[in-house]
Formats: structure tokens, C-alpha cells, sequence
């Protein structure tokens, strides 16, 4: 398994065939390598260009503004995390089998993310106090993940393997909060055992709503 | 209680009475509310020249440089989150006491922050990967109050309140990574019952800690 940000471009798609959206792909894909590292915000067009061999004019010409291009990088990161954790955990019985696949999937995910860091945590911080079309998305990608999640908690509540008076809000926060104190931990204290921490708070956290009989 | 970005400049210091220090003590303060809101990086000497009425060279002559701004308003931050969370805590007996207490201040001080922004918290994103004297002054800052937390923990252990078995880590990153969910969720996420589930989901791991005869 590799970070969402350094996997190669996707399968173009049928629609994808043509130069143009080859090449746009391959902005979009240096795109995030850099916004991985410098942020949203820290991603600039002649940054972008510079990597790509480009002129400025040339990103331009596929991409109309900056926020364009931001907008195609938080969309690309999220079809990466949907495709890489999302789809697989879904092959998994409904239940504690599922949930337990999701949060396994991500926290690999996470922790391949720990050296170039993840854009929904630092977009999270970047974007709270600004309004527009970016955050929107950003909130947008997060809140299907968790809602996501959410129904996976919920599911193993209605199947028995977690127990009746589970809170799924209250496991959902407590799992996520986990998530991002790794990033937190790990990327800016660099304290080494934070994920072996995080992954014992979160086994932690299920276990304490697991039912008596799964 | 007010959030620290907002409380009024201290008492100036014994070193502090002569028109310049108070004149660098005011720009501090302006410039501590502008990185809440903007984040350390977002404070520019412009930005902070307009909201002072004063003439950039004007700021520079207290403040030889940008980074030299960031790092005075980091240390201010500290200053005040110490005198209003650390310090009353320390009139508490050793113990759950005084953990509850500086649990509490913590909290009441996060969510005066909810509408402004905490620079710790913004600042370990942006600066996670910027190597440098603010990167270590936030580290600084960060882990003096972590340590706090955790010896806080350990004297919670040593009388008894809490369980042999407890491992202070362990709690402390759970602690730590719940008010950072808060931040998550009630900033970018504006989900309004988020004060509620980490009190909570704090209570929750103390509990869970509590010696049988705390």
C-alpha cells in the first residue's frame, strides 16, 4: 500500500482518453503530491508548473484559476481514499467485520500519510475560517467518510456485535479524534509510539462497545 | 474567562513600564488575534501595520523580522494559556483534583477558542513541516503543556485516584486528541453537539482510569 499522494494516476477513464485529459490528470496528480506537503494553500500555479516541466499558461490552460485546481486535487485525493479504503472494507460482511476493515484500511492509510501528511487534516485547519467553494468540498469529502464510518458503527449495533447502548456519534468522535491526534503526534512531536498509541486507543474504543456475545 | 486571543495585554512587566516595551507589548497582542484567526502564517506586517494604524517600519522597529513576530506572539500565547489554565490548576491538591481542574480550564479556555482559532493547533499543521526556530518554539510550548498533563496524570496514579494499571500515555494522548477532535468538528465541521461528546468522551477515559477507591 502506498499514500493517496504518491499512487500513479488512475486508470484514465473513458472519458479520459483523449491528450487533454491525460495531461490534466497528470496536473491534478502533481497537484496533490504538492498540496500533500504544502498545503491547499502553499499550492501554487508556478509551483505546479515548475515540477511539471510547464508554463504557467499551459496549467492554465486546463485549470481556469487556482481555486479550479484546488477544487480537481480534493476530489482526485478523495476518489483515491474512496477507492483504496472505502471500496475494499465493503467486500466484508455488514458488522464488526466491516467497521473493523474500514478503520484498518485507514489507519494504513494514515500512517503511509505521516511523511508527506493528508489534506483533509490540514485542509480542516486551512480552510475553517474560509467560506467558499474549496472548504465546501473539503467538508463535503469529510462528511461522506464519516457518515460512512457512522453506518458502519450503527450496522454492527444492528447485527449484534456491538452492544445496544453504543453511541455511534460518541465512537465516531473518539475513533476520528484518534486519527488526527496520530497525525498530530507523529508528524509534528515526532514521538515514535504514537502509532502503536493510536491504533491501542482505537481497539480500545471498540472493544469497550463490543457485545457481550460477538 | 475569555479566550486568550482576546484578554487584555497583561500587566506590564517591572521591565516592561518604559512607552516602548508597552507599544511591543500592544503589537503582540494585535498580533496574537490576527494569527488565531489567520494562523501564524497568515500574520503579515502589513496586515498587522493596518490594524494598529501604524506604518510597517513602524512595526519593525520593535520587530526586526516577521519570524521574530511569530515567535513573540507564540511565547505570549503560552504566557497566557499558562496563567489561565496551568497555574490556578496547581492550587488543587495532588491528584485527580488537580487533573480534573486543569482538564476543566483547558476546556473552558478550547472553547472560548472554537470562534477565534488556537495557534497550537493551527500552528502544529502549518508548521509540521517547517523546520525552524517557530516549528521549535510551538514544539517547545506544546510539549511543556503535554508534560504538565502528564505528571499531573502520574501524581493521580501515586495517590491512588487513579488505577495502577493506567498508562498516563496512553490517557494523555486520548485527552489530547479529543480537544483536538473538538477543534475538527465545531470549527470546520460546525457540528454543535461536538462541546458535548468530547466532554464526554474525556470524562469517559477518566473514568475509565479511576481507581475502584477514588
Amino acid at each position: 500500500m502506498t499514500d493517496l499522494a504518491s499512487m500513479t494516476a488512475a486508470q484514465p477513464a473513458a472519458a479520459a482518453r483523449s491528450k487533454g485529459a491525460l495531461t490534466k490528470a497528470m496536473i491534478v496528480d502533481q497537484a496533490l503530491k504538492i498540496a500533500s506537503q504544502q498545503g491547499l494553500e502553499g499550492l501554487t500555479v508556478g509551483l505546479l508548473a515548475e515540477a511539471l516541466s510547464m508554463s504557467k499558461s499551459g496549467v492554465f490552460a486546463h485549470f481556469g484559476s487556482r481555486e479550479e485546481l484546488q477544487l480537481a486535487v480534493v476530489r482526485e485525493y478523495y476518489r483515491r481514499f474512496e477507492a483504496q479504503v472505502f471500496q475494499p472494507a465493503l467486500q466484508e460482511p455488514k458488522g464488526l467485520a466491516r467497521l473493523q476493515k474500514m478503520i484498518n484500511l485507514w489507519m494504513q492509510t494514515s500512517i503511509q500519510e505521516l511523511s508527506a501528511g493528508c489534506i483533509f487534516i490540514s485542509g480542516a485547519v486551512e480552510f475553517d475560517d474560509r467560506p467558499g467553494p474549496v472548504r465546501d468540498e473539503l467538508v463535503r469529502s469529510v462528511q461522506t467518510w464519516r457518515a460512512a464510518l457512522r453506518r458502519a458503527i450503527e450496522q454492527a449495533v444492528e447485527v449484534g456485535d456491538l452492544n445496544e447502548d453504543c453511541e455511534p456519534e460518541a465512537m465516531l468522535f473518539q475513533i476520528y479524534s484518534y486519527v488526527q491526534g496520530l497525525h498530530h503526534d507523529a508528524r509534528f512531536l515526532q514521538i515514535s509510539r504514537s502509532v502503536d498509541i493510536a491504533t491501542q486507543s482505537i481497539q480500545q474504543t471498540i472493544d469497550q462497545n463490543r457485545s457481550l456475545r460477538a
